[in-house]
Order: C-alpha cells, then sequence, then structure tokens
C-alpha cells in the first residue's frame, strides 16, 4: 500500500465497527432478536440487515467512488478508484442468540481484489482486532502474534455444527487426540488464532466476506491463510473453504483434508 | 427455607462471585494463564485453585461453622449447622483458555443436603446469576424464566468435546435435526437455560459442584433438573449426570437417553 495513506480509511473502519457494535448490544437480549432465517437455514437477525444498510450508507458518505460487498446487500461491485469494502455485518450470528458473546463484525478495505486493511469486532466484551498490510496486527492496543504451537501442544478452532463432526477428517482429527474447541463464528476462531489461543480453523463453504478482513489480521500476525487445497486465495473469485493457521500446523491440516 | 433468613447469605454469596470474577478476568489473557492438566485430562488454570482457597477462606471468616466442598479442594464437610457451600471455581474452564467467556463461577448454599441458595457469576460480560429458594431467579436486576420452546423451535445447549457428538442419542438428535449450541461450561449451558434462550443439556458424567448452584437458579426459573434417569438428584451422593431442561422438553430427552 505503498500509495495509499491508510490512517483515513482505518479510522472509519474502526468507527464503523463501533457504530455496528452499538447496534449489536442491543440485539444481545434474546427478547430483542426476532429471528429469521435465510433459505439456507441460517439465521439471520434484524441487526445484520441493520448493520449491513449503516455500511453501505456510510461508505456512501465517506468514500462515494468505493463499492460494498456485505453479507445481506451490496452496492455496485468495484467503484472508480478499485476501493472494494467487504463486510459481514455479524459473522456468527447463531452464537449472538444464544447469548454467546463470539458473533463479531467483519469489515475489511481491498484494493485492486487484495485485503488491505482488516477490522473485525466483538462488541460485548469490547474486542477490536485490526491490521493494516505491513503495519502489524492489534487486538485493541496491543500489538499480537500467532502461537508457535503444533497439533498436539495447540487447540484446533473446530466447527460448532455438530454434524460435521461426522466429517472423516473430524473423525481422523479425534482419532489423533488432536484437542478442538467448538467456537461458533469464523471470524472469531481467525481472531483467536491471530492472538496465539489457538493454532487453526478448517472451514468448508466459507465465503469471502467471512474471511477478508482476518485476511490482513493473520497475514500481519504472522499466520497463514490458503484455499482447501493450500494455495492462496484469489478474492476476484467465490471461494470453498479455506484454512486459516499459525503457519506451524497449516500443512498438517491440509493433509487432513485429503 | 421458612426457618433461614437468607439476606445474608445471598449478599455473602453474590460478594464472592464478585471476588472471585476479579481472579478471572485477570487469568482471561492467555499468557497469564499456566494452564495444567489433571489426572483425568481436564485442564486447571492457577485461577482455579486460586478461587477455591478463597471461597474457603471467606467461609471461615464469615460463617466458621459452615463446610465447603469445592472442586479442587474442601474442608470438613458439614459443619453444625448442617450448612454446606458447594463451589466450582471455574466451571468451563477450557473455555476460560479459548478466550470465550463462558467459563463461570458457581456457588450454592445447601442446608439438610438440598440447595436453597445458588449464584453463578460470568465476570467478563458481567453476568450474574441468582436464585433464593421460593423468591424466584434473577439475571443481575432482572426476573427470568425458562421458555416453552419444543426440540422442534429451540436449541439445545450441547456438548463442546467434538468426541461425544458420536454417541447415540447425539447421532439420534442430529438425525431429528434437533438444532444444538455446543456450549463449554454446564453451568453457562443452565443459566442460557434458565434465562430462556436454549431448551435443555444432557449431561453424562457431571458432578455434585457442578450443578448445585444452578438448581436453585433452573428451579426457581420454572425449568427442571433430574438425573438420566428422570429422579430428582440426591446430593448427598455423587452423580452419574443430569438432564436440565426448561421442562416442555424434559421426558423428551430422557428418551433419547434410553
Amino acid at each position: 500500500m505503498a500509495e495509499l495513506q491508510p490512517q483515513p480509511y482505518l479510522d472509519f473502519a474502526k468507527g464503523l465497527a463501533y457504530e455496528a457494535g452499538d447496534i449489536m448490544r442491543e440485539y444481545f437480549d434474546p427478547k430483542a432478536q426476532r429471528k429469521q432465517i435465510k433459505p439456507d437455514g441460517s439465521p439471520v437477525t434484524i441487526a445484520d440487515l441493520e448493520i449491513n444498510r449503516l455500511v453501505i450508507r456510510r461508505v456512501a458518505e465517506q468514500f462515494p467512488n468505493d463499492g460494498v460487498v456485505g453479507e445481506e446487500e451490496s452496492t455496485d461491485v468495484y467503484g472508480s478508484d478499485k476501493h472494494l469494502w467487504v463486510c459481514d455485518p455479524i459473522d456468527g450470528t447463531a452464537a449472538f442468540t444464544w447469548g454467546v458473546p463470539t458473533a463479531m463484525f467483519s469489515l475489511a478495505l481491498l484494493i485492486d481484489g487484495r485485503p488491505e486493511i482488516g477490522v473485525t469486532y466483538e462488541p460485548v466484551t469490547d474486542r477490536l482486532y485490526w491490521a493494516v498490510r505491513g503495519l502489524g496486527a492489534y487486538l485493541n492496543n496491543k500489538l499480537i502474534k500467532v502461537n508457535t504451537n503444533s497439533l498436539e501442544t495447540g487447540t484446533l478452532a473446530a466447527s460448532s455444527t455438530p454434524s460435521h463432526f461426522n466429517r472423516p477428517y473430524y473423525q481422523e482429527l479425534q482419532r489423533h487426540s488432536v484437542a478442538m474447541a467448538p467456537i461458533c463464528g469464523i471470524v472469531f476462531s481467525s481472531a483467536s488464532i491471530a492472538e496465539g489461543r489457538s493454532v487453526g480453523k478448517i472451514t468448508e463453504g466459507g465465503k469471502n466476506h467471512d474471511i477478508a478482513a482476518s485476511q490482513v489480521i493473520i497475514d500481519e500476525a504472522g499466520g497463514k491463510i490458503t484455499d482447501l487445497a493450500g494455495k492462496p486465495l484469489d478474492y476476484t473469485k467465490p471461494f470453498k473453504g479455506f484454512v486459516v493457521s499459525n503457519g506451524v500446523v497449516h500443512d498438517e491440516l491440509l493433509k487432513y483434508l485429503r
């Protein structure tokens, strides 16, 4: 990002995360949620829609040439500046409805198809993760780094959908006694890897908005993200899934998938 | 509890929960945890030991005739007043180390073997659940009640140990498409049922200290707790497990277990 002055974009993304957090906190009460189910069976709350609209509105006000791709709603893809804001208003919405605060807001700025700034936010515990390419990854004001654990000494962030544990690679991971933490939320799982709490996470069927912001945070924290075959993610195309890790366990996780 | 004036005991238990919470919050940082593994493979942190000792010390100061049974350490069982404080310093310790704030402090006062006061506390999100028998269940200052959902419309609080999902009743629950939330922590799961977020929870191998405080909270919130065969829990004996529910789904959960 030699040509870009990142500060105004970073400040904008952080401010938007806090605004989204205010909406999320309001809906943390189970009675306020009025949950709906999307055609694919995943839950969507009024808060998801409200936050997605907020992002579109704020980008239009502040950076009218930038595009927005949101999980629930998008504007024209790519503006004249080749700036694209990719947003998941609430990742891990299910946890949000269970009262487990792992649901997170996620916003990335992509330039020419590459995530350059990433901000993710868990509002109930007030944890803001953020990174600018080349400048390190942070949790609030603290520099963070992945840990150096192996699959033997560390914990894998696992699926929170019990039926997934029937899949061959999860059965194999169990046979090898790999410690697993079933965390609801790809964004929260990625943050836990970036922060050095867990070592990796396999996500089948994950979408671009699930990982765009975490890509910068993981890269800057010293971790690694690839597609399920081990190739770098191409954000100009839809994904089939990805592997996030501390780097140390990455190849081993790819082996479990084969 | 006609003969007991509960207020001093309730105030004591709440104060102790907040004290425990201060210790827990301090250890929420992954680097402060210095995790050890107990002989049964479960993790124990310095915070567990510190809080258990705090409870023993505070009870000795305030109610010198009362006994303490803690997960990590106990005093003489039953004092002359037949008052027993049953404590789990941190339930769901694993979640505590993952950075997922579902780890909770739990403290019950048993009189003649029956839980009469229960206090459970999640310090990161500052959620204090409490109940006195006959006087209702509360989250902070708000009266709480179980929901009236069925297994079709509600969410089951499920195990957070992926290998458990291989068991026949979990496989059967999956075949019936029961929505499941893998939450780490029996105390947090019970709180989520008491609060009307989830409908039930099956716990195999649970111990007395895991459920004593939640017993009062669940009873007062309108829910139900039995052993795995459907009988009321006898706190004078060790358990083999228990079923916690909103009442509505209780018999159905027992059927899945058979």
